[in-house]
């Protein structure tokens, strides 16, 4: 049940690593808490081994990527993978320029992730450069949609397969798949993708997921995919007259605080193929 | 119109490159959703001419400069005027250290910006080295009053003949000039200036303006920044008892999502000399 | 008096320069605003001592260490105490990593700083490496409690003998000591651990509060700390049903910013040991 994963999270408050970039790390640091995990951000060559390993889950996220940051990705990916820690991959604007797309490669070729979590034009850029990103949101075309949906579903299992990671492709529909099984998952709101970040901030929550629910990472990562979009339609419903994108980014991040098991088992909405 | 310039922009939905400072990025990024636009930010001289050639603006804001990302504003400048984009100058902090001043003057030098905006001590700082930044806030003695406005209008236009550029000056009264027309616009709240960061959405705003109305500059510009203030004026009139200026910040970005063009034309406060 | 010092903030707005991590330094800037003062963040070594010279309080905070910043940490530092201005460090994890311990303990080592400010965690690891430190956030069992008081009171003596500096140890109970004197805050909200920042948060603030006040900084420290924990109060006393951690991060700022000197007075509770 989707509600156990959350509980856990709340029980276990595993601390995640984030090595995440600087437009949406704020989000992620007080979804992460919201949700009952902890989180430490920390990018530096220096220390990143050490963090990672006083960790139970680390969130790499190449957001705004640089030379500087890079070589601390592989390291802590590296030592996390070592360590048994759930480690995740968020390839944000894979495809809008060459080094992302070939830094997200070569991490997802050297790291072995647990979870990729991306956009639909993302995870294609880093499948086989096919995707056509339009800056950090997926284009149109590449959309997941209800008459494309089986196609959508076997490129996730493909995808999933290829890295030998869960893939996690979140849009109006989100795909959260192994080779086998793919959760088909339809919470969530249009309108958050008028805040920056929901995705950044699911990456953060969907590694407390994992570290809190070991051996159990597809139904955790789905129950965090989830919990993410139902957390945008609770916090919708409490949008006042004249209330804009900046408040919903609030009542999004205080609709995790608040959520409990049994709220998330009756509001999740999935089939699973 | 104005509210034409800003019903282009959610029409045409500019993709803005956004090199800017650490600090107020997220509600950068965040106001920009919020107008309809979509905002990208990149800095590693890795990648900003890729990312820049997939823009159709790019915004550089001088807030938190720092060695590792003055070569990409450089090479992303010269590239986005190399294929005609418009390009923005935020020179935060200009007359507060040699770096700011030179760095700032030095862009001034080789990219031709479509506009550079700034409080009156920052375009001081860099147009003669007069201004007496204090931080990142304009000096009270360097203020445009309604005593001085007359000198304020001709330094807007010397200062867009010196830099052959738009100069946006923003303050109480805010002023939009090329070297022969200068809008004098009236929106805003003084309580603005207790939010970290106004200026620097302005900023995004105004390049999503200017991407958004090709051959319009001008008046896009200052339609940019009588809707930022009218922002102000929209999100001041819904503060409720005990709100401050951290939900201030909220309703501001609220408000710019929810404008139209018959409110902003309405609420405009102008007159050009 | 505690509202004294608080006008002070008020009436002389200093300008605070913040080395700060890129995780919470929008709040940091929001709430210097709040509060009167007026912030700058920079961290590069090409203008920290300039920037530095033009303010009246230098803020360190080690949150995000990386190699880029640590000189101008050392050189900021360096500046500020030659040119006698408060300057505070904030040891953002230290204990967690050998780069933020060994940083920190050799920042203490050559700045001669005026208040020192962490959880016990990160004081005792900065002491003597005795500390557990979670990450970011103090270790259940060095927790300062009722029945611990005392021997927390001896160490935060001790410590600031050992540092020659104020230091402000923060949590349940909040300490806040030179060598002779301690005052034992009892403001504050559990729920404020919920929000990244917080501690951030009050060490910019405690910055302006020692800028303001040169010659009384132990009491400026401890109003400074008091008011932090008030806000907390007062901000959850506005919460509203279904409301969560971000927005009681707005309310805290909100409060900070409504705060005047007759409420400090009276919501403050202290004893002096």
């Amino acid at each position: 049940m989707f509600g156990t994963c959350l509980e856990n999270v709340r029980t276990r408050s595993p601390l995640v690593h984030n090595i995440t970039n600087y437009v949406t790390v704020n989000d992620v640091a007080n979804i992460l808490l919201a949700s009952g995990a902890s989180p430490i951000m920390s990018d530096d060559i220096g220390e990143v081994e050490e963090i990672t390993t006083i960790c139970s889950g680390l969130n790499i996220n190449i957001g705004t990527l640089n030379a500087r940051t890079i070589p601390g990705m592989f390291a802590a990916g590296r030592k996390a993978a070592e360590l048994g820690h759930p480690v995740l991959l968020d390839p944000v604007g894979a495809g809008a320029s060459s080094l992302r797309t070939n830094t997200a490669r070569e991490l997802a070729a050297q790291i072995p992730f647990t979870v990729i979590r991306g956009n639909i034009s993302e995870i294609k850029a880093l499948s086989a450069g096919a995707g056509t990103t339009k800056g950090v949101d997926a284009d149109v075309a590449d959309a997941v949609t209800e008459e494309n949906l089986d196609a959508g579903v076997a490129f996730a299992k493909a995808a999933a397969a290829q890295f030998d990671a869960i893939v996690a492709i979140t849009g109006a529909i989100d795909l959260v798949a192994d080779e086998n099984t793919c959760y088909v998952i339809r919470n969530g709101r249009p309108e958050m993708g008028r805040i920056t970040g929901t995705g950044c901030q699911l990456s953060g929550l969907l590694t407390a997921y994992l570290a809190a629910n070991p051996g159990n990472e597809l139904e955790a990562a789905a129950a965090a995919v989830s919990s993410m979009g139902l957390a945008g339609e609770l916090a919708f419903a409490r949008m006042a007259e004249g209330d804009g994108n900046s408040t919903y980014r609030n009542r999004i991040i205080d609709a995790i605080d608040h959520m409990d098991a049994e709220t998330l088992n009756k509001g999740a909405k999935y089939e699973v193929r």
